[in-house]
C-alpha cells in the first residue's frame, strides 16, 4: 500500500527532531530526503533514514552543527557544515550561493564537514525558483577505479545542473560519472540478474559480470567503461567532483572520503574534515534579460522533444522529464515502500518513541 | 622532417597578418592554434589554419572584429566576438574572466558571435598563471545524437578544466563529451581500420563500425555509447555545453550550430549569431590559501599516480600528463607536419604573399 508523500515528510522530520535537531533543520532535511523518493530515486530517500541515525548515534552526524561561512569573496564562500546532515548543510551552502549570485552575479560554495546529501539534483533545482541556474555535486566514498586502475578511488561523485525554462518544465540532469549508479547493481543482485559488461570489474580488475562485484572487492567502472569508449573521461569528471568538492573546500578526497554506512569505519589519517559537496547558483539576467533566455530553453527543450527517434525505440527526453513524470504520480498516487525498510523505520520509530510510519 | 615550433607559430601568426588581423590578434591566434600541435592533438592544430581563411574568404570570418562586452555583472559577462576569430575571441573572454575573478572571487563569460576556438585545454590553462582554476567549453556543428535519437542534434562540445598544484604539473582535463573525438573516425578511416562499436551509428540509427558511417550520413553517439552504459549522460553533458555556450549567449545552439568547413553552408534560420562559448576563472584564494590548496593537489596527484595498474595495463594517467609529456618532446624536437597539410599551406602562403613554411 502507497504512503502519502506528506505522511512521509512528517515521520522523516519527526525522527530529525526526535534526534535532537531543530524543527528548521528537521524540515530541511524532510524535504531534501523525500524529494529523491519523489523524483524516484528510491535508493536514496527514505530508505537512507535510518543509515543517518546509525551515523548520529556513532558520533558521525552532528544533529545540531554550527554550520558557518569559514572563508568568502563576492561571490564565492567555504562553509564548514560541522558534521551536520548534507541534507542540511547543502541547502544552507545552496541559500548563501543564491545570496551572493542575487549581489555579484553568481555565488560558488564550497562545503567541508558534511555527510551523505541526498540527490545532487534536488539542491541545484533549488535555484530555479530565482530565475538563477542551480549547479551542484559531492564526493562520495571510493567505489569507481580511474582508467586502467584496480583501487577504488573516486566515489560515483554526481553532477546535478538545473537550468530554468519558461513554458516548459526546467532542464535538470542529475547524473554519476559512472555508467551505472550503485543502486543499479543492487537491483540486479535483488533480481539475481548479471549486470551487463562495462559497469564494474573484480579486485583484480578484470571485466565481470558478476552483481555482486563490489561485495566482492571489486569496483565500479568510470562513465565510458573502458579507454576504447573514453573512461579516461569518465575519470576526469569523477575526478573534477572530488577536486571541486573536497580540495577547495578542505574536506576528505579520493580514497579519504568517509563511508555513508556505520558499519564501515572512515579510513586513517584524514586529508581533511567529512565529505565535501560544491554549489554554485548563476542569475540568469547576470547574462541576458530572463525571459529571453527562457524563451530560447523553450525552443531548446521543443526543438529536441521533436528529434526523430530511432525506429523501435522510446521518445527522446529532456533531462529531467522522467524523474518528474515519477513526481507527479507519486504526489498522486503516495510511495510505495519496500517491506524491509518499512520493518527498519518502524523499529526506529519504536527506539526514538515517534508515531510508526504504519 | 619536422619544423620548429617557433617557425610553425610565426607562420600562423604572418597568415592572419596577411588577411588583415592586427599583430595583437595574429599573436593570440598563433598561439591558441599552435598549442594544439604541441599538445598532439593534431585535427585542432595548423592543420586547420587554412580552414579558418576560407571562412574569411566567405566572409563568414572577420579578421578585424570589434570583440566587446554587451552584458555584465560583478562575476560575469556575455561578448559579442564580432565573428571573429574563436582563437581571438575566446583568449579576450578568458582575460575578462580573469579580471573578474580578481574583484569577485571568479568570473565567468557567454561569447556569441564566435568560430572554432581551437581546443579547449588551451583557453582553460590560461588561468594556471593567476593560481586561478580555468574552465573552457564551446559548442560546435551538430554530429551527436541524443540517446534514442537518429537525428544530429549537438556537437562534440568540449568540457576543460585547469586546476594548479605546486611541485606538480597541473591536473589539465580536456574532453569531447563522445567516446571518441571526431578525428579518431578518420584516423581509422586513413588507416582502413573499423571504428569500435559504440562510437558512431548510421544514418538510421543502427549500429555500425564503418569509419566512413559520418559521411554516410550516420551521427556520432554521446559518451556513454548506449542507455545501458549511460549515453544519456554523455547526452547531458553536451546539452549543458550547448545550453551555457550558446542560450547563455545569445549564439547559435543544437542543430542551428554553424560549421567550421566552408564548403557546408550554416544552417538557415539561426537562433542566435555565430558559435558560443563559455569560459570561468576561479581565484583559488577565494577558496582557501593558495599554498594550502596547491599542496592538497599535490597530494591528490601523487595518490592517484600511485594507484595500482591492472596487471598488463599501463600506469595510471592524471589528466593533462600525456598531452604534456607531447609538448615536453615536440618543444625540443619540432612537429612534423603530414605532406597533403604541408602542401595546403604552401599555397596558401604563395596565394597570401608570405614565406612559404618549408
Amino acid at each position: 500500500m502507497p504512503i502519502t508523500v506528506q505522511r512521509v515528510k512528517t515521520f522523516i522530520k519527526q525522527t530529525f527532531l526526535a534526534a535532537g535537531a531543530s524543527a528548521e533543520h528537521s524540515s530541511l532535511a524532510a524535504d531534501a530526503l523525500i524529494s529523491a523518493d519523489l523524483r524516484g530515486v528510491d535508493s536514496h530517500g527514505v530508505a537512507r533514514l535510518a543509515g543517518y541515525i546509525r551515523l548520529w548515534e556513532q558520533q558521525r552526524l552532528n544533529m545540531q552543527p554550527n554550520i558557518r561561512i569559514v572563508h568568502e569573496s563576492p561571490s564565492t564562500a567555504v562553509i564548514d557544515g560541522d558534521l551536520g546532515a548534507g541534507l542540511v548543510v547543502a541547502p544552507k551552502a545552496m541559500q548563501i550561493a543564491i545570496d551572493k549570485a542575487q549581489k555579484a552575479g553568481t555565488g560558488w560554495v564550497a562545503v567541508k564537514n558534511s555527510n551523505h546529501f541526498g540527490i545532487a539534483g534536488y539542491h541545484a533545482m533549488q535555484a530555479l525558483q530565482y530565475d538563477m541556474i542551480g549547479i551542484s555535486m559531492t564526493n562520495a566514498s571510493a567505489l569507481v577505479s580511474p582508467t586502467f586502475s584496480k583501487d577504488r578511488m573516486l566515489g560515483t561523485n554526481p553532477i546535478a545542473v538545473a537550468i530554468p525554462a519558461n513554458e516548459e518544465p526546467p532542464f535538470v540532469m542529475d547524473m554519476a560519472t559512472t555508467p551505472a549508479a550503485n543502486g543499479k547493481l543492487e537491483v540486479c543482485e535483488r533480481q539475481n540478474k548479471d549486470i551487463p559488461q562495462g559497469w564494474a570489474q573484480t579486485k583484480e580488475g578484470k571485466p565481470t559480470v558478476n552483481n555482486k562485484a563490489l561485495k566482492k572487492g571489486g569496483a565500479m567502472l568510470p562513465l565510458g567503461s573502458d579507454r576504447e569508449h573514453g573512461s579516461h573521461k569518465g575519470y576526469c569528471l569523477g575526478a573534477w567532483v572530488d577536486i571541486f568538492s573536497a580540495v577547495l573546500s578542505g574536506a576528505n578526497y579520493g580514497p579519504w572520503v568517509p563511508p555513508f554506512v556505520s558499519f564501515l569505519s572512515p579510513p586513517p589519517n584524514p586529508v581533511g574534515e567529512g565529505i565535501g559537496h560544491f554549489v554554485g547558483a548563476m542569475r540568469i539576467d547576470a547574462f541576458r534579460p530572463a525571459l529571453e533566455f527562457k524563451a530560447h530553453m523553450d525552443n531548446w527543450i521543443q526543438t529536441f522533444r521533436k528529434a526523430q527517434s530511432v525506429e523501435g525505440q522510446p521518445e527522446v527526453q529532456i533531462p529531467g522529464d522522467q524523474e518528474r513524470l515519477i513526481e507527479q504520480e507519486r504526489l498522486k498516487n503516495g510511495i510505495i515502500i519496500h517491506s524491509s525498510v518499512m520493518n527498519e523505520l518502524n523499529q526506529l520509530a519504536d527506539k526514538l518513541k515517534i508515531d510508526r510510519l504504519k
